[in-house]
C-alpha cells in the first residue's frame, strides 16, 4: 500500500455497482418471495449471512473477530496502530418481513469502503473497523439494539445473554447454536469514532429531493401506557347524553395529541399505535379502552412540555366526559446529540462530493445512538421510497446507495487521516 | 271459578312477595357466585328451569305444550274458548354472565298473574297464554329472538333447527338433548294479543323517577361494518403533516357520529362498539382500522337521514386526511310500532293503579318486537339499577317488579274481558 496525501483521496469513490450487486447477493439469505428479507437475529439465516460476511471480510484482507454477544468486528490495519480505529457499520439482521436495505446497507457499504480502499491502495493513518452489531431489530429478542447498548455499558453481557425469545431460547443458546458466541469481551475494544450509514426510514429526504441526510442526533422518546375508563352500557337503550363512552374519550385524546405534536412542530411527533376496546361488542357502548402512546422530539424540554399538555388534555376530556383517563410514562430516553466533529466530517464529505444534503434528526433508534454515549458518533441517511421501512417493499435506488457509500468513504478518510 | 264483573277486578293485585320469592327460587338454575345467572339457551340449566316452569304451570292448573322450537305455552282456559288467547311472557334463557331479571321477570310475573287469578277465583272471557320463548338472547345460537321470529314467519322452523353453536351443535340436537323438541308446529297457535313485561335495560325510568314505561314500539336499527384505510408508517420518522393515520380518521368519525346522533336527539343513538387496528404496534402509525357501528331511532326517516350524514362525514374526513373510509350497511330493521289498543291498555292499567309512568321506546330488541309483525303487541318496562343489564350486577327492586306484575295483570284483564 502506498502512503497517500489527503488531496489524492478527494476524488475517491466507492464502486456503486459492486455495492448494489453485494446487496442483492446477500439478500438471498432469508430472501422472501416478495423481495424482502426474513432474517431474524441469530437464526440459521443470520448464521449464514454472518459466515458470508466473515469470508468476504477475510477475502478483503480484514481481521475478523467476534465478541461474546456475537457482534462481528473486521479490522483493517492503519499506519498508526496505536490509534483507536475509526469504526462504521450497522446490522445484518432484519424484521420478519423486512426489506433489503435496513441495516444491510450500512454493513455492506462499509465492506465496499474497505474494498475500494484496497483497490486504490490507500492505507489510512488510523486503523478501520467494520462492525455488524447483533440484534438491532429486537424482533426476536428484546430490547432492540441490545449489543450496541451492552457495548456502551447500558447492560451487562450476562443480562443480554439471558434474554429469551418467545420459544424460551436464550440469547446464549441462540449464539451457541449458530456458533457465534465469540471470545472477545463486550465493550473492551476501543473505537475512535463510529459512523453509520442507513436508509432514512422516513419521507423527508425524498420529499425534499435531497440525497444525503447529515444526521445531527437521535430524537428523545417517551413511551406511555394509557387507559380510558368509562361505563359499558347498552347501545340501544342508553341515550347519548348519559353515555360514558371510553372510545369517544380516546378519540378526543388522540386528536388532542395530534394538535399538541403539531403545535410543537416540525420535529415533534405523537402516535397512538395500539388501542384495544375491552370486551368489544357491536351493540355495547365501550366501557374501557387501553392504549399506548409514543412521543418524540429532538429537544428534551419539548418532550417534557408535550407530556404536560397531554396530561392536561386527558384531565379536561376525562372531567367533561365523566371518564378516567390514565397516562403512565413507562420509558423515557433523552435526545442523543451526535458528535459535532463527526457530523461536520459527514457534512464536509457530502459537500466535497457535490451531493444535495440537509441536516436531519433520526426519528428511529439506531446502534449509533447507543454508541454516542461512549464514542464520538454520527450517521448518514439516504432516501428510501415513500419513507417505507420494516416492510418487504422497502426500496432505495442504486444511485442513492452509491452516494451514501461515497459519503461514508469520504467521512472515514477525513476521520482516519 | 266465579263469574266476576270487571269492576270487581280493578283492585286486584299480583302477589309481589311471591313473585320476588319465585325470581330468587329459579335463579339457582345456573346461578353464579356473583348473584347473576349463566343459563344459555337449551343448556342443561335451561332444561332444568324449563322443567321447573312446566311443573309450576301445571300446579297452577295450566295446560303446557311445547312447539318444534322448544317454546313453552301454558294455557289457562277462558269462558269463551273460541277466542284467541291473550298471551304474555318473555324468556328464561340468559346471557353467559346475565342477571336475574332480563326475560325472567316477564315469564315469572306471567306465572304470578296466573296464580293471582287463581287465588281470586277469576275466570277471564278469553283464554290466557303464558309463553317462554326459546333463545331470546342469541348468545349461543344466532340470531337472537329466533323462536319469536320463526313464530312471526321471518324464518322457517327448519332454518332455525339447523343453526349451530360454536361447538357445532345444531338447535335440533340441543333441543333433543334436553327433551324440548315439541310436537306443536311453530306459528300455528293463534294469539289474540301479546304483552311482555321486561326491565328497561336503560337508565331513563330510574333517572326520571318513573315506575312504569308504557312501551310504544321498538327502535329501527341499522348496523354497519366500516374501515378506515390510511398508510402504516414509522412513528419516529414520519412527520405529523405527512401521516395518513387511520386511528385519527376513526377518532374524527366517531366524534362526528356522536354529534349527528345528538343532533337527531333525544332518541337517536350511534355507537362504535368495536374498533380494531390492523397489526397494532407501539411505534407504528396505524395504517388500517376496522370498526362496526350501530345506529337506532324510532323513526325510519331519521335512520335514513343519519346514514346520509354519516356517509358525508366519512367522505369529508377521508378527503381531508387522505384516508379511505368505507361504511357498509349490513342490516337494517325498520322501527316496530306497537299496537295502539294494547299500548292504551297498558297505559290505562298503570293509570288505574296510580303508578308514575312515561311513554318510552324500546332501545333493545325483544320477542314482542317480532310478535308485533303478526299480532297486536306491546310491552311494559320497569326500572333497573343504573340501566345495567346483560351483567351479573343487573338489579331491580321488589317493589318495581311487583308494580310491573300488577300492570301486567290489569292489562291482561282489560284485554281478556
Amino acid at each position: 500500500m502506498s502512503d497517500v496525501s489527503p488531496s489524492s483521496t478527494h476524488n475517491l469513490r466507492a464502486d456503486g455497482s459492486r455495492l448494489w450487486a453485494t446487496i442483492h447477493e446477500t439478500a438471498r439469505f432469508g430472501g422472501t418471495p416478495k423481495g424482502g428479507i426474513n432474517r431474524l437475529t441469530l437464526s440459521a439465516e443470520d448464521g449464514r449471512v454472518r459466515d458470508w460476511f466473515r469470508d468476504a471480510c477475510e477475502a478483503a484482507g480484514l481481521t475478523v473477530s467476534v465478541d461474546a454477544l456475537g457482534t462481528q468486528y473486521a479490522l483493517r490495519a492503519g499506519k498508526d496502530m496505536s490509534l483507536p480505529p475509526i469504526a462504521f457499520g450497522s446490522h445484518l439482521d432484519t424484521q420478519p418481513t423486512g426489506g433489503k436495505f435496513d441495516g444491510v446497507l450500512g454493513v455492506l457499504a462499509g465492506l465496499e469502503v474497505m474494498r475500494s480502499l484496497n483497490d486504490a491502495g490507500i492505507e489510512t493513518r488510523a486503523p478501520l473497523l467494520l462492525v455488524n452489531w447483533t440484534n438491532e431489530e429486537g424482533s426476536r429478542f428484546a430490547p432492540a439494539m441490545m449489543a450496541s447498548a451492552a457495548y456502551a455499558g447500558e447492560f451487562t453481557t450476562d443480562e443480554i445473554l439471558a434474554k429469551r425469545d418467545v420459544a424460551g431460547t436464550t440469547v446464549a443458546e441462540a449464539l451457541d447454536t449458530i456458533g457465534y458466541r465469540g471470545g472477545e469481551a463486550v465493550g473492551e475494544r476501543a473505537i475512535g469514532a463510529f459512523v453509520e450509514l442507513h436508509i432514512e426510514q422516513g419521507p423527508i429526504l425524498e420529499a425534499e429531493g435531497k440525497t444525503i441526510g447529515v444526521v445531527e442526533g437521535g430524537q428523545g422518546i417517551a413511551w406511555f401506557d394509557g387507559s380510558v375508563e368509562g361505563f359499558e352500557s347498552h347501545a340501544g337503550t342508553t341515550p347519548m347524553p348519559r353515555r360514558r363512552d371510553a372510545l369517544l374519550g380516546l378519540s378526543e385524546f388522540a386528536l388532542a395529541a395530534e394538535r399538541i405534536a403539531l403545535a410543537h412542530g416540525p420535529s415533534a411527533v405523537a402516535t397512538i399505535g395500539e388501542a384495544t376496546i375491552q370486551a368489544p361488542s357491536r351493540n355495547v357502548v365501550p366501557g374501557r379502552v387501553a392504549f399506548t402512546m409514543d412521543t418524540r422530539d429532538p429537544r428534551s424540554e419539548t418532550l417534557t412540555a408535550m407530556e404536560e399538555e397531554l396530561r392536561a388534555a386527558a384531565r379536561e376530556i376525562g372531567e367533561r366526559r365523566r371518564l378516567s383517563i390514565v397516562l403512565e410514562r413507562i420509558w423515557r430516553k433523552e435526545p442523543v446529540p451526535f458528535d459535532p466533529k463527526v457530523v461536520a466530517a459527514v457534512d464536509a464529505a457530502a459537500e466535497g462530493l457535490g451531493l444535495s444534503r440537509r441536516r436531519i434528526i433520526s426519528g428511529a433508534g439506531h446502534d449509533a445512538c447507543n454508541l454516542a454515549a461512549k464514542v464520538p458518533a454520527a450517521m448518514i441517511f439516504v432516501p428510501c421510497k415513500d419513507g417505507v421501512s420494516h416492510n418487504e417493499s422497502e426500496s432505495s435506488t442504486e444511485g442513492d446507495c452509491a452516494a451514501g457509500a461515497d459519503v461514508l468513504l469520504q467521512t472515514i478518510l477525513r476521520l482516519a487521516n
